[in-house]
């Protein structure tokens, strides 16, 4: 039988001895930890797509700047007027830090065999950012495809009345952030999923995967 | 120590002898149930409260018809015109049938102690469910907010221009009915939990609760 301290952040499943550090000491261990390896490289795969998908929406929303056609002199058509716009560029660009942060916990975790913060703390606040980011993100997005949608229909402009004929790419570059940004949740709740369920297992079996 | 058939649709926590049925065979067994029907009944209520809070929003938007002040004569407004309250309605009556389906479940569960349809099916059928539709509805709520704050701002008025003081009735209807549907989102997310629990639950033990 397991006990419930198996594999508590490498205690009994790694030997005492330190020249024997890093080696498990018994066939179920080497298991659980080439198991619980390749889960932690299937989220760290998750959160480096993630990662990609926001940093290109954040930069592809904050570069979105436009003259208008044929209005030389015109003012700038850009996406810090709209509150929309400027929520998609602050959720995805929220999302690219934690990816990052998670990205080089993960690479820790597979690389040390522990977590950096202590055990329960870290599955606890894996799984709650995760999921909150996710509801943030799908909802950043879905507000700038409004926002997008109503300045494709002509209303919504702000201080001047354009449309998406004259400043055309400002519309078109808007669109590919959000759907980048809308990529970016995707994978962000898949990551959800997989520390959902760490966070299951350590309830069930006290530990961080189960055998 | 468990078997994986343990509590699987009841099998082997009821008697076989058809006058024992719905009582269990051994104290482990009895404390299982329980906590089974403790943890559904929690379910229960958030379902319950999500389904009102749904309603209530779906309602509030569907009534969502005003003359402007001053304009006896004029054009209704209306959520009609709006795609995205239109997204906001279709969300939330969504929610609010899913919802209604699954307190039959939950109840016929609690009653009977099994499940509608097959256990492993059931499972992932509420999980999969609970968490696109939390997803779906935020994403509604938040496209109805934008919408809102945009037509608050006096831009983004179809067909005829006005502005919040002359339909006032209408930007506050929308408001509290866009303030509900979040209110259910919250709560059908509680919902996705217990479910994804469930779920990490049967992978891991193969029963739908741990004791």
């Amino acid at each position: 039988m397991r006990s419930p301290e198996f594999m508590r952040n490498g205690e009994g499943t790694m030997s005492p001895n330190p020249r024997n550090r890093g080696f498990p000491t018994n066939f179920q261990s080497t298991v659980s930890v080439q198991k619980l390896r390749r889960f932690n490289s299937l989220i760290l795969i998750f959160r480096l797509v993630t990662f990609c998908f926001s940093l290109a929406s954040t930069v592809f929303m904050a570069m979105n700047s436009h003259i208008p056609n044929g209005d030389a002199a015109g003012e700038w058509v850009s996406w810090t007027n709209y509150d929309a716009f400027r929520y998609v560029v602050a959720g995805n660009a929220i999302i690219c830090l934690y990816s990052l942060v998670q990205m080089g916990a993960t690479i820790w975790e597979i690389l040390k065999g522990t977590t950096i913060l202590p055990e329960t703390i870290q599955v606890w606040f894996d799984f709650s950012h995760d999921q909150a980011f996710a509801y943030l993100l799908f909802c950043a997005n879905s507000a700038g495809t409004v926002m997008a949608q109503a300045l494709r229909s002509g209303s919504a402009w702000v201080g001047q009345e354009h449309s998406c004929n004259e400043v055309n790419a400002f519309c078109i570059q808007s669109a590919v952030s959000i759907s980048l940004g809308f990529g970016g949740a995707v994978f962000l709740a898949a990551s959800t999923l997989l520390s959902g369920f760490k966070v299951a297992c350590w309830i069930i079996n006290g530990s961080r995967f189960h055998l």
